[in-house]
């Protein structure tokens, strides 16, 4: 059976560059998005994690998502966070998003804040269905949430049509590869995403239907390339390209001023604005830029794997 | 000197009743309450985690504070929670609130669902003094949202004026005792509060300003008794009170059916149906209220405790 | 009732002294062990955490032990931990501590390394009742065996005759009221420690039988007076020596060159070297001896909190 | 440049069979551990986590290796574990072992039980190399010592020479691929070996030395032909096992009696047991041997992978 979905391949989480005052720069977003799409990516995810979700507010999320859905025009599917602590604000948050043309699915995490157990973790995702209309992507992320989606609970999921698929990024290689192995085994009811940069390799030649790379938002083609090579059974082009990415991904770990977010997303929007795709690394509140040794570290990360011409300039402050 | 402040004494979270359909139950709201007013409470916490705030849309955490202001009308003081995920969103839920006549003071935790450090936690309470009028009290719940407030940060919150005060829901007495001795030698810039309803006799020897505890929704009157007696040194009875209370609370450890907050607060709403202040023990989605077995022991355990009469008849279900 | 039992009361977790070769200073081992029992301690608690017992060989151990032994000489009750990681070596341990004269009684931790669950936890301690014969106490320490002990699980094994007794160290206050409750309901089966310093009061209060602070090597006085104070009634007294060994106790929370028991013990140590009775602040492998600012530091703890003169010098280095 | 190591490809952590009675059944072990040598693995793990090393007293360990060297008598080469606390009780063990002829490297985890820093486990790794001759790898086993080895102190001692190489169980396949990456640009000082067994593939792609995997008792050909097809690059293949070994493993997962390391070495020695490798299925104090449902489970499972015969009989109690 051939598989049609649309959900499948490299779909990067998108960072957004910010102002100064904080707020959207439209043009560099225009630039980032389109620098993705010329590379192939097979979609796009707003509104994620890497995509400060958290920090904005309602109404910050619609411009956001409003410009960027202008931007994408329909060229790749978009899928969309509806991130929120509990199921009836992440309902609240689908109905917002769903007011939207364009938007081909939703991704919701297990419910946080309020200590839970699996009953209310299941009920959760089955209460989202029931409200709404789009394909909906569980999003596992125990880092964030403090809750880890147990691998049975998704095959019933899918094979029930509540989840049209998942997004992994739990760390937990074992469980992923089980999901995968029962999945296909109940006939490939669920689009298993992984969102683990460095070991996008193995989940590939595990049988994953693609991956969530934060990563890709700095190197689309290597991303890219590595997926088509996978698709091939060139396992040794895909080891090399997972290599340089691993390398790359090393901007995050040697960050000196904090840690977190604020040294992951600030690593790859100090990327971002390094390679002039961005024009600040600016963050939201509370979080700071990143400054002076840790830019420089990433610089040189950048230009070690050649994403920067060695003997560039590095820019300097923006504000 | 003598303390005037408002921010003393028992400060109950308000739990909400719920109809059937899962919306407020605006006359049992009332009559629970006035039943904490009149057993002598000296403010009220709502939107609060007791309070489901973290199950409520927008919209209707405005509807329950409209009803409960209402209700409250001036009599005690009342500190409102504004919990959402990071900076700029709490700050949004303070605008909403504060546009509410007849708040005392905002309640707000850590920055939660992106990980971040230190430096982030205390830039978030100092952007959100910055953007908000009322005292403000920092709520130190790593259960939920997985950072412990240090008490060096907030001793100097405190100093800075930013914080006036801590609710202390963290279980960690060590720390919370050192910030009771710092806080003194400092001239007691901030009221500090446990929410620790089993060991609230152990803060108030050690120099709490008063406690904020769920159970109180269940008993007021020995929380406030407890209070009373702690500040005529009465510790033999103090301990007497406290006891009852831990007896009273254990209605939330044999719960089978579910675990956190399902079962604790689960228990409590149970309680309060089983006495006849509620109607119903509904919990919002994706929580379910407990039935059956869990309902029989809360029962048994009110009645040990003399909170409903031994020969009382158990309600039955209310749907 | 009358509790005639000798667990109760004092009893602290003795601290070893080193000299600058890592071994034991038998001549300031005894002056150390005089002084506490001169002090009026209840009891003293060898080979436990603050003791070193997980980085003294067996061999070493059981010096450490016949030293200890030889200096109580049965002027107080000596218990004495068999810290190991699993039932057989925990055993192994057992047999090798009860070949001495004058233990009183054991001391066992939950197993750890191999995880297990809440079946292997009540096997292991019922394993260990069968192949010794000394009262065995359970040490509920999470933080370096990453189980919690149960309250009810501890009941039963009160009630059958398996523990004799619990030292807390779990630092959840709540669980451990709870556990005094209904210990005191099943008629005191078990003597109730615990080994929270800075919480000895609120222990006290809710009905502990005594203490085993590792903060009493240094002022052994103040807990046997805040012991005896609480048996008078005298909470105001009781609470004013617990503000001052929290405060005693803050040396061992501004140290900057480790983290843990490196800078928990290790400040015990320094403050016991600069008091003279240590000759030096020396810990086993692979911890390193404080040194410089940190010295610096828990001497001015001292010095505010009065256990040694203002005007004193501060003691140079031992090596 | 040739790797002339012979600490790499296939080298299963060997896990001991019990008599009835609990002790070490020397007929099954030498079954065991010719079927292992003859499916053509590289080497042997003894007294390793899935060998019962935290459940066997010294003289036990000694008595398990002694039969153990005697059986491989030089065949393959050997690995010991010297798990203890923390340093000068690791020492004491890699003293006892290095007695033995024929031990050709220890293994020992991050210190444990006291609380420490990256200081300390650093020093903990460098203390042994100065008191022991074998080659030495580090076990980074964060679910049973909660320390989490990090790549850039394991490539300063393998660098300096205090380390051989590495085995991997952290579950963290980003750090891994980071160490694995640093550790080829920095000559290949260490040997990197995963004990991830449902993901060894991922590893191998990523460059990997080896595996050490628990699994691999059940079914080392399956490991060994793993390995020989990464060596030739045929990644298809290397899937296809990897699959087969991800369903089989999956006979750890649906175990209802307990939790851990009962459930996953217990699954193991049922399995070993139902296959007549072992006569039982007897585990060390204080776990349980797993008991019908959870027999049958197992059955099921290594039927349906065709590692025992469809029709064949389910082994009966052996007691």
């Amino acid at each position: 059976m051939e598989d049609l979905s649309k959900f499948r391949g490299v779909i990067p989480p998108v960072i957004i560059p910010l102002k100064g005052d904080r707020t959207l720069d439209a043009v560099s977003f225009e630039r980032s998005i389109d620098r993705m799409i010329e590379a192939g990516v097979d979609g796009l995810f707003f509104l994620g994690s890497s995509g400060e979700v958290a920090f904005l507010t309602n109404d910050e999320r619609d411009r956001v998502l409003t410009a960027a859905l202008k931007i994408v025009d329909g060229r790749v599917p978009v899928l969309v966070g509806i991130i929120d602590m509990e199921t009836m604000r992440v309902i609240d948050q689908a109905k917002r998003v769903s007011k939207h043309e364009g938007v081909d699915a939703l991704v919701a995490t297990a419910p946080f804040y309020a200590l839970g157990g699996p009953i209310e973790t299941e009920r959760h995702f089955r209460a989202i269905r029931e409200h709404t209309d789009l394909p909906l992507f569980a999003y596992d992320l125990p880092v964030s949430v403090h809750t880890k989606l147990n691998p049975e609970m998704l095959m019933r999921l899918g094979t029930d049509g509540v989840l049209q698929g998942v997004k992994d990024s739990s760390g937990d290689d074992v469980q992923f590869r089980w999901l995968m192995i029962e999945n296909e085994a109940a006939g490939h009811p669920m689009q298993l995403l992984t969102g683990h940069e460095v070991c996008v390799d193995g989940a590939l030649l595990g049988g994953a239907d693609g991956s969530v790379p934060g990563l890709a938002n700095i190197d689309p083609v290597s991303y890219v390339e590595m997926w088509k090579a996978s698709q091939q059974g060139d396992w040794g082009r895909v080891k090399e390209l997972q290599d340089h990415l691993a390398k790359l991904m090393m901007m995050t770990r040697g960050i000196k001023a904090t840690v977190g977010f604020g040294a992951g997303v600030g690593a790859f929007k100090t990327a971002l604005w390094q390679m002039g795709i961005f024009e600040t690394n600016q963050m939201r509140e509370p979080v700071a830029a990143l400054q002076g040794d840790d830019v420089r570290y990433i610089v040189r990360v950048l230009r070690q794997c050649g994403v920067i011409p060695k003997e560039s300039l590095m820019r300097q402050a923006w504000d």
